[in-house]
């Protein structure tokens, strides 16, 4: 019966030269996990490891002060169980107040769902599928490249040389920030963006939450004629209110979820946003949001709203929800294409094509397939 | 022009042999943190103190993390105004996810009222109500005995000589859990309670959102013959359903908000929830919330759905919501008469009469007319 011999944490940077609406990544971390248990393969302790994505911050005095000592401590019934770790690092936890704890257990969950699909031998999508989904596997994933963030200087034409970069490495689907500057400046960006694209439904908008109501509205009336793939959080991710107005009068697909760190959270969003399961995404991040154990309670509610799991396209362009979505049969996941490396991105085999891309072949989430990951997570943690 | 010269922070246990329907409190910690100014009063630098109230856990990692060191970088305005320090500790995050951090402010948030308070040279409540309530002060405030855990082997007797106890030190209104005992036990418990209090009107229950709807339902219906004082967070405090459900069905008041850390999740609560301005309670605490800077705008969106601050009765029995109580007008404040000490309670030279307790005098938070508490702080920060 498998056990747990170890579990190390480490903090490493996020660091990048950028900002959103509300955020300078440039003092931004995360945290690295390894989970090392007494099954030896090749002669080697099988090891799990997690990460969480970016946005939020590394929760290193959680993980240290209440999430790893409980999971140490934990009797996970003869086998390594992400579902009864979960319910043992959620002990004397009140509910409510979803945040930063919801990031720490993330970055567990990640590496326990590693470690059993290495125990298990097989890639964790088929670990998920062969669990949740009759065996099925999608053979690969529409992505969309995540980018067009305001720098200092930085103008249409270095936007639009962006945008041709992500182009040419396969992505047909590309994402740019609004709302960090005014509504005609973003425009401007727009149809420059939308000249290298082809049109607007190659090119999604987001506004990280920035908006009162009466600028989101604003921009939905600007926005409509594109027909643009999405228009994605434009107020604050709690404000229902906005979000459900947009609803009604913005015709094209909205997107929103990523700030949501609870099935509980998301389900307001499902029951009070006005969001329209023929043609809304929703956005939740497990890594973000207490792992794959709380996403699969997220899952299973959709369909009390008339959702299904093809309206997820997750925030954070991480291996993990590759994973989610090829198993479980998502829309999409998200890609940084040029930001937050090594920790965005997929196995170094696998090239995109028209926005879809394959998977990986190794055990686990498939981190040893993806060379400038893999290092930095046995480094951070001194495993091999 | 003041300063801040320091800030410590410690960790010390709240230990107490006592559980409710979802927290074993043995394991219980909070943070204490000590502003120190470069103010002098008497010879010696004036110090705000802060801490958070129970249910939650020490933010140490995120304060020594995140908020510690921006509210030290921060530029005050050549002042110690809570205000801005609120925006530069909040500064690089992201909206949404609304927990952990929010407790970490909260704690630096109490300490600041304090420390202005004390330069300000009057009690907190006299710098509220001069700050925003025309100077008028309440002379004392509602509170009400928050007690009635399940202990091993406790039974109806002790909860009896337990709540004799609350009356003889001149609580007129007491609390009980339910919830960790079935329908049938918890309605003994209920009416052996009464039999001390005298009436329903008497006695809050309160079941830490641990009912689904249909159990919500259930002592909904078995509560109503007693017309209780409140009947306290029913289901999970984000499932605003079962809250709507039961402002339906139920006559008498519900009280709920403990668990909700932001203004915007309690806009939800006011939104979403069903809460009847006539006779409802919402329960928000700052001091798990980020603080009164945070709690100020909560208050100020109360009129748009119809209530206002004589609704609020915060959680956590702690003098810094005392201060917003007789400050800002509202409707009271809980107490823990037995439990959770040093953090509850309030100035020694008060008893409390009739439910209702007098102010302290000295300058700040009251901290200082609070002797067992007043040498945790000073203690645990090495202040003096």
């Amino acid at each position: 019966m498998p056990s747990i011999l170890d579990i190390r944490s480490a903090v490493v940077p996020i660091s990048s030269d950028i900002a959103n609406a509300y955020i300078d990544f440039s003092k931004m971390t995360a945290s690295v996990v390894a989970v090392v248990s007494d099954v030896t393969r090749a002669g080697k302790p099988l090891v799990g490891y997690g990460f969480n994505s970016n946005g939020r911050y590394a929760p290193d005095g959680l993980l240290k002060e209440r999430f790893i000592p409980r999971l140490a401590e934990a009797d996970l019934g003869g086998d390594i169980d992400p579902v009864l770790a979960w319910t043992a690092m959620m002990s004397n936890e009140k509910p409510g107040g979803h945040g930063e704890r919801s990031v720490a257990v993330g970055v567990l969950d990640m590496a326990l769902w590693d470690l059993a699909a290495k125990i298990a031998d097989v890639p964790l999508y088929q670990l998920l599928a062969d669990r949740w989904r009759d065996g099925e596997v999608d053979s690969d994933v529409f992505v969309y490249a995540a980018g067009g963030y305001y720098y200092p200087g930085k103008g249409t034409r270095e936007l639009q040389q962006e945008l041709q970069s992500y182009r040419d490495r396969g992505y047909r689907v590309c994402k740019i920030k609004i709302g960090g500057a005014d509504l005609g400046e973003d425009i401007e960006r727009i149809e420059a963006a939308i000249e290298v694209v082809g049109e607007g439904g190659n090119l999604a908008v987001d506004a990280n939450g920035r908006f009162d109501l009466e600028t989101a509205v604003a921009y939905a009336e600007a926005l409509q004629q594109y027909n643009l793939f999405w228009y994605e959080e434009a107020g604050d991710p709690l404000d229902f209110e906005i979000q459900a107005e947009l609803g009604k009068i913005y015709p094209n697909p909205l997107a929103t979820g990523e700030n949501l760190f609870s099935h509980q959270d998301a389900r307001n969003l499902l029951r009070y946003g006005g969001m329209r399961a023929d043609r809304d995404w929703l956005q939740i991040d497990c890594a973000l949001s207490y792992g794959l154990v709380e996403y699969k309670r997220f899952l299973d509610v959709l369909p009390d709203y008339g959702f299904d799991r093809t309206n997820c396209i997750p925030h954070g362009g991480h291996q993990m929800s590759l994973n989610i979505a090829a198993g479980l049969g998502l829309g999409g996941n998200e890609s940084y294409p040029d930001v937050f490396a090594p920790f965005g991105g997929f196995s170094d085999a696998t090239a995109v094509e028209d926005s879809r891309v394959g998977l990986h072949q190794c055990a686990g989430v498939g981190f040893e397939e993806k060379s400038n990951l893999i290092a930095v997570l046995r480094a951070a943690t001194e495993t091999d």
